[in-house]
């Protein structure tokens, strides 16, 4: 049995999608970043980062969302959720190591900027320029990496849940998501399908 | 043929090193990153984010480090650079995003502020806490992640050249490396492969 751990309105959403599209019996806990769960010893225990998602397996514990991703694909062959080629596969990682190191880096400049400086106003200069990085990093995925209508082209995979989570970022992030068509029109078609339902919901129980 | 553009001292010499220890054949080209050449119009059409690496394969282009890396394990299985099994496989990839998206991201704030902040008061706030970011996430990595001798225990992978690079920053990020032993011992196995040193000569010819 598999476990994530997550918290709502984080990446790990992404983790969760992918769950539910494989088709693999799993179970979920939600940490109350709140309250610091995230940091408490019994979560520490799991993953020393402290931070979610975490995905618990029989063998042990796997971290980091492009990693848990391509996890979730390869022990659910039957759900086809990441390409066999390995240049195809490449390409999906790469995409989703684009999203984790710099789509995902621009945004949390806005929340949690306490990481890399001290002094408050140095975080409120990283705030502010969150808006500027957010669309630039849009401009690149929507122009020269999102095919459509999936990022695969026409194959579903899990950067699809990832890319979902990011372009659902955009608007708290101060960036009118109408610039970005091609990602538009992908979180449009996610919201339909019924994995993605399923998961916001056990996102909000 | 494979050509893997790079550019001195950055992360690009981990993709590197994994090619010179595949066996597969390649060529290089090196970008000078003070002419700003990876911001020149050809290199963009290659790579549209203005990074390296970018590794240029028959069938079209790969760049993230993380997916350079588990594309050439994957290519040259006789080298056996990265594990088959989807576990083991994922606990690598785990450990290389950790390194791209948090360790990389940490250094980055050192030289390349200016990306998350515009105000050169916020740059200099930012450089000056690269010293506690990147040591506690060696703390991390030596006290909870390295297993030794190698990343993965007893098995060499792909993600050691990766920390090698990581481990190399520390000093120019004003961390004293002798504080991490698992990852100074690492590094110094690491230097005497010839597969290393190869590389090395690369970088600087």
């Amino acid at each position: 049995m598999l476990t994530l751990y997550f918290a709502p309105r984080t990446c790990a959403l992404a983790s969760l999608i992918a769950l539910e599209e494989s088709g693999l019996l799993f179970t979920t806990k939600k940490l109350n970043f709140a309250e610091g769960e995230q940091r408490s010893p019994d979560y520490l225990a799991i993953n020393p980062k402290g931070r979610v998602p975490a995905l618990v397996t029989e063998r042990g514990v796997i971290t980091e969302t492009p990693a848990i991703l391509a996890y979730i694909a390869q022990i659910a062959p039957a759900a086809q959720l990441a390409p066999l080629d390995p240049f195809e596969f490449a390409r999906m990682q790469a995409f989703n190591n684009y999203l984790c190191s710099t789509v995902h880096v621009n945004h949390a400049h806005g929340r949690r900027g306490s990481r890399w400086a001290d002094d408050t106003a140095a975080q409120e200069a990283m705030k502010a320029k969150v808006p500027q990085t957010m669309a630039e990093a849009f401009e690149v995925i929507d122009h020269k990496m999102l095919e459509g209508p999936w990022v695969m082209g026409e194959y579903y995979s899990v950067a699809d849940p990832y890319l979902f989570v990011m372009t659902g970022w955009l608007r708290p992030d101060g960036v009118d998501p109408i610039h970005f068509k091609k990602s538009t029109a992908h979180y449009a078609q996610m919201i339909e399908r019924p994995a993605v339902q399923r998961a916001l919901e056990r996102e909000q129980a």
